[in-house]
């Protein structure tokens, strides 16, 4: 436990209604945020181990990837350009089959490395077991939110059980949520079962969601109802939580989100390269649905960039819109930010303010990109990449600065042990 | 002029049939490649001023930039999320009508900062004072080669033919293309002047094309004839060259891009964030026409990344077709580099072979979303980032090293010059 002083910098809070602060100072104590502001009104009289002068670059909240499987990294480029159920059937499934806690565990961590260089301060991961994800990131000092990823061949509702009682009062890093894998991959009986699962608990409830339009379709055929309208009939919204992806909600579902508090979370950049379509996010934002963006896992995607899927949201709906006004930049860097905070229950990681944790980012307003600064937020959101990020820090620890890693594991071996996975056929 | 020798290379040539070689030697003498391969068959007998140990990253050609406005740096985030004919008339034209060729200067150097951070060694340029584009580039050591955007209003055929000569005949980091802005810019008189030079000089001529729906339904109106069949029935198209945006191709256009062997250079990001629409490219790519890739300038982008775009280009044609499977990576990436070569007439950048100028890119293997290795040329589009450039080499001459500068100017000098002209209101 270190404090560390910040200063001769760019602070972008995002706190609604602030101002970027110029030429200020941001003061960590611990694991939180002590003091943000001019340097005239800084309390006196503590000791820090580090003082950073970041030379007018920008401090901001880090991003929050709020749908993820970081186990997936094994599978990265290992089967692309091919139609979405050979995709499954005949390249993800098998490998998955082999897997085992320890693979996971190593792939983990190569996304953690990932998410640490793109500026990710936490990620809303759903994959297969839990105990070997909470290990990887709570190792590498990174936060992670997990939810459960059950379905009618792996996980129960007695493991989801445990593990939201454990994984809820362990290291303050990790978090848990419940969670299904998808309304296609379930029994009625098993969401039934969550269901009560989320009423004993008072707790929300995940699962992708109208990713596909044959997903809607299919569950219409076997219930008569939507993916959401079917899950909100068996009571799994009563306490809110939200869907993945989201590509497809009809008007009813769009009123279910807004009167559970669903978030919906977009991922631009899967359903791109899987050709799942173009969720309609300005209809959604215009309506009032709360939002967040994730990367999807790196099989799909295939790269964990909060960048790129900020550019994505508000290009493709640009596109989709016929209109270049359709979506503002500041709207999707509260999403990419706040808005994934507030989804996945990090109400202390959301906005830098005093008493916060020290969940944040360093931003090289050297670059190139990032110059002239006529508008730093539009800036990041449609110039910005992840090349701009020099530091990141969660709980008020380094792990990330000027392309070296401190998360407590030698670089090269996770990469060595993750190309293993791959090559185990 | 010094001899560089990289060795543990990785070398992706782009020479079609070539494997990508592991563990090799790629030497440079001057401007050019010498050798690569094998350490074992290299020639011996050559004084090195520098070997440089690559530790298993790859070699590869750089980017080709087949379509920018290197000027318009200034101008970024200055107006975004607006429609487009606001975005033009209110903020890009004013502004544009203040500007000097020293402003122009400037904001082209801090373009090929953009460039060389993100491992682009020649643009296609398209802007409005040919001698101050030149000799920011050449100040630089970048490789550009520039077209005329001649309109009513600016340039002039006598200019253009002024400058065809003497910018083909100076530097070679600098070659000149006949170009026109566009035909809704240009009168009937003044194409026809420009065919007339084409023919002059056995020239390809160059210029936007069916970027948006409204600009051929105009051209439709005024001449009932298509912006390519309109060009190509005055003559314009004789020797080849060929169109920027090429988003809305009719069959007899794309009859004549085969016909006359044009290239249709695709600018997705530029289109997508005005709204424009989605270049049909995996049909042109089915048809045989010859493809390029290009950002278009910082002011529409907002930025100069051939990482975005070569996402955008499969990612949006996934979209476009509902099919993963429609665009491969292996063939984007072929646009990117030798596509974008061919284009620009840079038949000695195109690929890695003893004799071609060393422009070339080193790719950090370490970086994480860049493994594991299952397969490199689609972790470099579907993963790959500007992040994962460590080095850009163009005619032999390192100008862009693990985050510095070797441009022959202070990088903060030309950011705050880019500052004061945006600043000039």
């Amino acid at each position: 436990m270190s404090n560390i002083r910040f200063y001769n910098a760019g602070i972008l809070t995002m706190k609604p209604g602030d101002k970027i602060i110029k030429d200020g100072v941001l003061c960590v104590e611990g694991e939180r945020i002590l003091y943000i502001g001019e340097p005239e009104n800084e309390p006196g009289g503590i000791k820090y181990d580090r003082e950073i002068d970041v030379k007018g670059d920008l401090l901001m909240p880090g991003f929050k990837n709020a749908h993820t499987h970081s186990g997936m990294t094994f599978l990265r480029s290992m089967a692309d350009d091919m139609p979405l159920d050979k995709w499954l059937n005949d390249c993800i499934f098998p490998r998955e089959a082999k897997l085992t806690g320890e693979d996971i565990y190593w792939s983990t961590k190569l996304a953690v490395m990932e998410y640490l260089t793109g500026g990710v301060t936490a990620c809303f991961d759903m994959y297969l077991t839990p105990y070997d994800i909470a290990r990887a990131t709570e190792e590498c000092g990174f936060r992670c939110v997990q939810v459960g990823s059950m379905n009618n061949f792996s996980q129960s509702l007695e493991l989801q059980e445990e593990w939201l009682d454990k994984l809820n009062h362990g290291n303050p890093l990790t978090t848990y949520m419940l969670g299904y894998h998808a309304e296609y991959t379930c029994s009625k009986e098993l969401l039934t079962g969550l269901s009560d699962l989320s009423h004993k608990y008072s707790a929300p409830v995940w699962g992708h969601n109208s990713e596909t339009e044959s997903e809607v379709k299919g569950c219409i055929e076997r219930y008569g109802l939507t993916p959401t309208g079917f899950a909100d009939s068996l009571g799994l919204f009563d306490f809110g939580g939200g869907g993945y992806h989201c590509v497809y909600l009809s008007d009813n579902d769009r009123e279910i989100f807004k009167k559970r508090g669903l978030y919906a979370v977009t991922n631009p950049g899967s359903n791109t390269k899987l050709a799942s379509g173009i969720a309609p996010i300005a209809d959604y934002l215009k309506e009032g649905i709360s939002l967040a963006i994730g990367t999807d896992g790196p099989a799909s995607n295939n790269c964990l960039d909060m960048f790129r899927e900020m550019f994505l949201v508000t290009g493709l709906s640009k596109l989709q819109k016929r209109d270049a006004s359709s979506m503002d930049a500041d709207e999707v860097l509260y999403m990419a930010t706040v808005g994934g905070a507030k989804a996945m229950g990090l109400k202390e990681s959301d906005v830098l303010s005093p008493g916060k944790y020290a969940d944040l980012i360093r931003i090289d307003m050297s670059k190139p990109e990032m110059q002239p600064v006529n508008n730093i937020t539009k800036n990041l959101v449609y110039s910005g990449s992840k090349a701009d990020v020099r530091l990141t820090m969660i709980a008020g620890k380094i792990l990330y600065e000027d392309g070296n890693f401190n998360i407590g594991e030698d670089p090269s071996l996770i990469i060595k042990k993750v190309n293993e996975i791959g090559n185990k056929g």
